[in-house]
């Protein structure tokens, strides 16, 4: 029994995993590979419009957004996003809590000004600044919802006067969002919402074509809204396993369900981090991630040893970004509260035997 | 039996699709999904590195071009041609011998001056334009070596003397190339080499870097060839499933072998058309494509009754495209010659009921 505890591409769940196995030899019983199909063929237009509505129906997304489905992961939507709602020669704001939030500033500062309107690399980004003013004149504000190294969260949309941009990948789908707050909310699937391959932007239409640029078709997300994601030859199989996922969130009771469960995921482990004498959390505690947990050991040796240990007990995926050391077990929608109780229960051994 | 003559995404061969299934259980005995583990594992980064090599070695690249896999199909590189190698002000050069040729130069313009050398739009683009003039201040000559719709393929390089950009999406793989001829070669990969998703480009190292303009890391060719095609999260299936395929053409004997099948594939099949009074080709006889075969009947009677006959016989895939009409049998590398002789039987069969 392995646990898998990866940062993404993660865990999805099993039943995915078989289903998604089938429509490799056998797609809706057309005799025909999912891999050999037309994106035109009306299965997999099918695929598309369902996968679409789930998303918009899991997030409530409201009726004035486009719901798009793209390829390049967040680093693309780095440079599509100024590309789109930034003026030449204007200025947009970032908030800077972690290398990801950075290099989303960096790639739009290549495209026009801007502004870092607070950062938390003083410390490592163990925290969230919460002090901070954004230019009223910034053609929008950007910010990391969750910051996947750190295991740092931002639940709460910022009140800010400009649109407003977030890259959710790594905390989208786990928690009940009011879509309505965020004009543009892009993320990476590879977390929660599906494998590696695929984007999902919601982006409000009225913010689009103000930038005055002119920018290349495949670029520009009114071209991918205008043809339902199918403006080019779309990536058929991430799409089709996201939607086999979306349907398990929805079976099992959508949103506020899977809400419910990680919280309980993220406090099991937390608490024991916290009681547990041998272990710490790296992370400001009530900016705290509820989907990547990072935590440390007092030594080298020490880790060393609870990763040994860790492995033989089919904990894996577990060893911290080089940036932060340690421990981070990111527990995604997919990962269940046994592989929690098994991390904890590791963690229990431990001190059992040092104590 | 089904005869999947689709025009793309398409046919793979069988085991291919075997093996792919199977990874999406249990990929190299991890017990693990190939879904759910990190683009970073050593597993993984065999899988990509394998891959490069496979196609390094099936096309004999010289060791001064980049190999790398990237996101967005063809479509994206009708506009990261031109952000990596057109200058601010600069002209590109491109053949227009069909819709995504024209495209592509549309997508250039956006970026700079493009100057058409040729087109054979006057004729539907049923021909292959032989007489044309590459400005030598251009920043590069751009052509479509096999036009998927129309169905025809330009065989031989253009002698020009600026850096020649081949888009090469329908035909690579599938016959012999001198790679050295090309200063840069993309292709979409869901034709020959693997299921949609992952992009493939050849580019010579040191044709990078000289356009002068600010470009998003994304989208500048130096940054994945930095990091191994591994500057963001790559699409992993498509690059693992691509990897199996290409395993399955170097099984079969390379390039060469393969070419000779296609070429008696092609011949068997236009061999019917030309004898067959009730249909005819559409591309022009020199320029026809080993790879997409158009062709026409009389009336749109014989036409629909045609596909009737076609859908019962198993043959799938083959209406043409609605700006040539008619039929279009694509016969890429793993459609076999049996599939072939299907058609041809269908095809003999409906002059038996009706000559």
């Amino acid at each position: 029994m392995k646990h898998n505890f990866g940062a993404g591409p993660c865990i999805l769940p099993k039943e995915v995993f078989q289903e998604a196995a089938q429509a490799v030899i056998d797609f809706n019983n057309s005799g025909l590979s999912i891999l050999e199909i037309s994106h035109r063929s009306k299965d997999f237009e099918q695929v598309v419009i369902e996968t679409e509505a789930l998303v918009r129906e899991l997030l409530a997304v409201p009726a004035d957004y486009s719901v798009l489905f793209l390829q390049g992961g967040a680093s693309q939507q780095f440079a599509m996003v100024p590309m789109n709602l930034l003026p030449e020669g204007g200025k947009a704001a970032y908030l800077d809590t972690g290398v990801w939030a950075s290099k989303a500033a960096k790639e739009a500062s290549k495209l026009g000004n801007v502004e870092i309107v607070a950062s938390s690399s003083d410390k490592n980004y163990t925290y969230i600044p919460k002090v901070f003013t954004v230019p009223t004149d910034a053609a929008y504000f950007h910010y990391t919802s969750n910051n996947t190294i750190y295991g740092t969260e931002i639940f709460e949309a910022p009140k800010v006067n400009v649109p407003l941009v977030v890259d959710m990948s790594s905390d989208i789908l786990s928690r009940t969002i009011n879509v309505a707050d965020y004009d543009l909310i892009y993320a990476g699937a590879q977390k929660n919402m599906g494998p590696a391959g695929v984007t999902l932007v919601i982006v409000k239409n009225d913010i689009l074509g103000k930038s005055g640029r002119t920018i290349p078709a495949i670029f520009d997300y009114r071209s991918h809204a205008l043809a339902g994601s199918m403006y080019n030859t779309p990536p058929v199989y991430s799409i089709y396993v996201s939607m086999l996922n979306l349907r398990w969130l929805k079976a099992k009771g959508g949103i506020e369900v899977i809400e419910r469960e990680n919280i309980i995921k993220a406090r099991t482990l937390y608490d024991e981090i916290d009681r547990n004498p041998f272990f710490r959390g790296t992370a400001n505690l009530e900016d705290r991630s509820r989907m990547n947990v990072s935590f440390v050991m007092d030594t080298a040796e020490q880790e060393a040893e609870f990763l040994e240990l860790a492995k033989e007990r089919g904990l894996i995926g577990i060893k911290g970004h080089r940036s932060v050391g340690g421990f981070r077990a990111s527990i995604y929608n997919a990962l269940t509260l046994s592989s929690i109780n098994a991390l904890v229960d590791a963690m229990k051994e431990f001190e059992e035997r040092y104590k």
